[in-house]
């Protein structure tokens, strides 16, 4: 039971953080553990809402691995992996599309009260994309171009825009599945967003792996290079710095990786003193 | 070769439906050849651009029948019919759902030069359903709310609306598979359109269905009954005249079957002296 | 030390409330010890900022008895009161003015972080008054009139507006001295505002006044006279009970009479599902 | 008898122009023959109406010749030409004006549908011009100043403007008959149009003046030079050569010489892949 | 020499006139002595454009028989009355429309600074009338429809339109002649004008025709039918009187018949306490 | 007695003024006489008012000092001057912020017929002060910010701001005295305005101090160097004119120092050919 005081306390608490993020844009790439387990989902959900509610602009990017899996498996197609990514034939990327498109984000939106608006990198021409190499990859696409006056539009009508990572051909007429990391990385340079927030399974960096209390809260872009030198980042996590360094030096103010398994993790980090995960910024906070 | 006098001629023959639909929202179903054929695809997908640089205002609204069987087929979920309704088990409304979303709304949206926004009955609220029959037909839908606000605000903002026949529930977070002329036409009277077009295979409603050349040009909605209690019109086609009378009681000006299989019937349709199908109006025009 | 997951529900708890109060105007009469402690006047303030931060349009109307009383003394104007209201000849109603406009409605101002802007019932014409009883009471007036024009005005471009209970004449030039709950409730009552809040010094109603545990928590405004019957509401508490009445009446949602002795009573009050005090509405809640 | 097929075929193909010249302005210098004969003046006003209603902004603007003659010759004054130029006394002044300005503007826009709305450069001080030569020509004027802020205006309202080719004097209050190419060269180029289109009697510019099938369809500005050296363009082109130069080089895409005897060339020119006359531009199309 | 004591008395005593009229449509019909005389003239557009200025939206009506029959007797075109209106054949219905639209009505604009636009009935389709009697006076118009968007969009857009009181057919695609009274007297009616003053020759109505000194100042319009039936008013004047009475019977708040022969009438009567000749209201005022 | 003559002359006399004034910002230090002087105070609002009504947005900056001294006198604290300046200690900053935002300011915002508005620099944080000296003078501010949004904001809705010259602090929650001069010069500054008039107790500069008929009518900021050289300005003026050159380096166009005892000095200033008192601008004009 908790009392009075303390509820009026942490109210309180998010008054400066309310503040900063008043009508400023958040984009959230929503993946991993907080995607699959209905609680957690719930709580982002939840999260979503709420801040949208307080007039902080959420947009959010998914991907859906599990269901893509799942849905390839049902309809007999071989799942095959190049590189760590998926190697994408026409079929493939049919229930890449259908999934992410129909399945995911469609019945994330219906979570969302009526507020959300789901769409894909072909509505408006929001990414536009080229193979990446379509020998290795088939139509594993890489953005040449965003275009975010659709998720701009959508934001200014009230709507919370969730987007599928999937991208219109910027020469051809395909789609093109694309990395979700990515994809929220480049979206959220675009908008100019204040922050961009990767959801994963992971507490965050750590000094030590081998410590979990090692956790870095916060890194200057410029102290990447040296950190990544130190192999203390793991492979998978790699490229997750990268699209944080990128919305960075493309003018997001913060970039943080999160832990998505706390529940109303996206809360904590945007409106308590105590945040989560790692930061990245362009100076140190 | 055609002149540049007929050319000049056939254009400016278009003013007066210009004038009058100019500013106007005009519901299109979309479904049937037109939608499987290529050549017939891409007609439609540039009537459907014309009339939007022109100052209509096209929303699209589209099933997927083929698509849905192709795909239940392959994941070896059997379709069974009753009552003419495909018995929608959740299995199966997921692969609905995936396919008119996924795959079917976006392959649209793709063709549509960034001008297109795809969504379904879930976004925005855009519409609430109740079971029709859970024991019967499982997840088919019964629409009960439109709530048409992100159509308008997507049409306000020059976005092409490209509407999946999926409804959200009204009392629960499912989803349910409504059908797409139905709403259409209810969407169409939600949204005050001048006109609801809906694209079928047939020529339009016979006078007498062995002549080909006895097609009804227009009727009243007064005279509907009448005529069909001369059994002239064929069972699947029956619920087609309904969504066009009901449209029309609801207020939409005209509701016309036109022919799909024609290329760019839609242009012929609403910029020429011609005109091709059955038109519905409250009076003979 | 209260953990993150108690922080995010906290957080999270308080948004169905948020999307109530959601663009809404809350009118609070600030008056008594949350205006004299500064503690207690610290955490309003907070609560303000924080109100206005998240979307809910907060209008501050206060008196200022005491401070008033003060001036008063030091400049050697005697008080005297007449069936508990001041007398108010010339020379006190130029220092209840200065006091009131001058004092208490500026030092608020210039803790609310340049977003408030401090006016009286002379500004825009918000208030014109005529006098209750000349004879009687000298200026103290009765407000006729209130055109709230210039509160919409402030609230749309942005700011909180904080407004000294002093009115224009209606028929002169004086200025007169008004109570500031009427003020606050009939402000209410003009804005259509979603809310009034009265913080007193006092726990709200209770059944029975010796049991401080028999607070009511919620009233219907038609179960009021019934219970002012009963003589269980103390005389100074009356005319409060009537204010709330009257803005209910006049199309206010619901009005509370809260304990401003709590700190962060108002945030505790609209944003939690506790709420302090004694709830006037149309129907029981 | 012209096929559905057809039609719908001309109509679409007009799509890619329409996209082009949207929310566009084209201006329109509209003379001889197309003026006079009753048919060719209908075929251009509706298509004056027809490209209003599908999103381009016409501005018709319009000299006079032989109609200020009749009236002159009707009231006895004398025609009397310098170096070409219609010498222009106070007294011929006074008719140029009425006749512009009364007569043809407003049996213009008599015709325009309650669409269009009829100034001159007098009004909202849109032409300002100093005398060319007051010794030689009289009250002819050479335009200074382009203010087009009312034509502007005009659009944003929704209405058709149609101009006489008559300017306020710049250091007096005398008005100045301007000639009518000009005046629509110099306001395409103020109004960053994207076309001019000249209205002439003849087919456009040829390489050989003796062979009619020798029509040049398009120039680069500069080529011009070398074409004039030819001695191919008969001099009373040649000003209307200069003026879509000048107008390319004050930024409008394109500037066509057109052959207005042809009916509904503006719409030939402007929506099919035919296009008629001779057009000017930065760079060969 | 005025004192600079009296300049301050006369420009404060237009406060409450000021304050009357700010953002108010007045509607005066230009005719007579003050469109001859040049100094008259002068002064007219000065007050105009003062009023402009000061926030009054005045709208000018002018008629033009002098230039008219001047014109006609140049052409040779015989004038005729019939009861006191002028026959119009169509030769003397262009005159007419050439000398009102393109000579008064241009030499006007001219005058105004640039923020003049002078349109006709047939601009915008203003005023559309049928023949009043075509066998009797030819193409004389009765004003059946006044559509007054075209004035207010002018006006929304800062300009001060000039209308000459020329009509487009009901039924045809003539022109009309209409008495500049009426159109103005319809027009305020149809704008919902404060205010509409005919600038006349005379000094007002006088009670008794042969005392100069008898001038009526306020009639209300109930008044009217027992002053016309003492036979104080002249012939000439019932048809201006019957304007005034008219426009006030469709809410013109006041209408004025005033003596243009005085310089600066109109400011005059619309901002100093003196007034000048007989205003027309509901009520006496 | 005045003809009407004379009234529309003087009127008309105005136009060029009111051209040059329209939609500009005049500021007003409104201090001395003027605001002593009953008859003059009216006056004063009488101007203000009207020029408010012909679209000239006017901007009040006041001080207070003899009501000041008079309620310090009353409440038994002593005044004390250090070099001109009062000595504010925390007690006489209370009664100087009284005087000026609770009596002084809502006083004149009383007789502004519901078009004032009445605010300090505490509101919306338009000044921001630090102490000049806090061990010589106290809490006499040195304004180091003006944000003068909330001014612009009020003037865009439609109010004439009354502004106390009493400034929030920059580092601190004091507040402080600040010169009304120099507010009100430093606010013209911020406000780009057109005009910062000081109304004062003389005629204005003379050129010989011995002579009242040496006023000089203008200077050139570049002239007052030499002009204060020649000791002829007095010691109470020199700030005066400080602010007026400071006005005018930072981009106002004229600055005037006029004398505030002749009834409407402000209009005879601003809208008559002669003007009173010594205006200062860049250029000599």
């Amino acid at each position: 039971m908790i009392s009075a005081a303390t509820r009026a306390a942490i109210l309180s608490e998010a008054l400066p953080y309310l503040k900063e993020y008043n009508d400023q844009i958040v984009v959230v790439k929503y993946g991993g553990n907080a995607m699959v387990d209905e609680e957690l989902k719930k709580a982002v959900i939840q999260d979503v809402l709420m801040l949208h509610l307080v007039g902080i602009h959420v947009v959010l990017v998914h991907g859906g691995g599990p269901d893509i899996s799942r849905m390839l498996k049902k309809t007999g197609v071989e799942s095959r992996f190049v590189n760590g990514l998926r190697y994408t034939d026409e079929e493939t990327m049919n229930i890449v599309q259908m999934v992410l498109c129909g399945k995911v984000n469609k019945d994330l939106v219906n979570l969302l009260d009526g507020k959300g608006i789901g769409i894909s990198g072909m509505d408006g021409g929001l990414f536009r994309a080229v193979p990446l190499n379509v020998d290795e990859y088939g139509f594993v696409g890489d953005v040449q171009e965003v275009n975010c006056a659709i998720v701009e539009d959508m934001i200014a009508k009230g709507y919370i825009p969730v987007i599928s990572s999937v991208a219109a051909g910027m020469d051809d007429l395909h789609t093109y599945n694309v990395n979700a990391d990515t994809a929220a990385s480049r979206l959220a340079g675009a908008l100019h967003a204040k922050k961009l927030i990767l959801l994963t399974d992971i507490a965050g960096l750590l000094a030590n792996p081998d410590d979990p209390d090692s956790l870095i809260a916060s890194l200057k872009v410029s102290q990447v290079p040296a950190m990544l030198a130190t192999g203390a980042v793991s492979g998978g996590m790699i490229p997750k710095v990268d699209c944080c360094v990128e919305a960075v030096r493309q003018g997001v103010q913060r970039a943080s990786i999160i832990d998505g398994r706390i529940p109303h993790s996206i809360l904590i980090e945007l409106l308590t003193n105590e945040g989560i995960g790692t930061m990245f910024s362009q100076e140190e906070v």
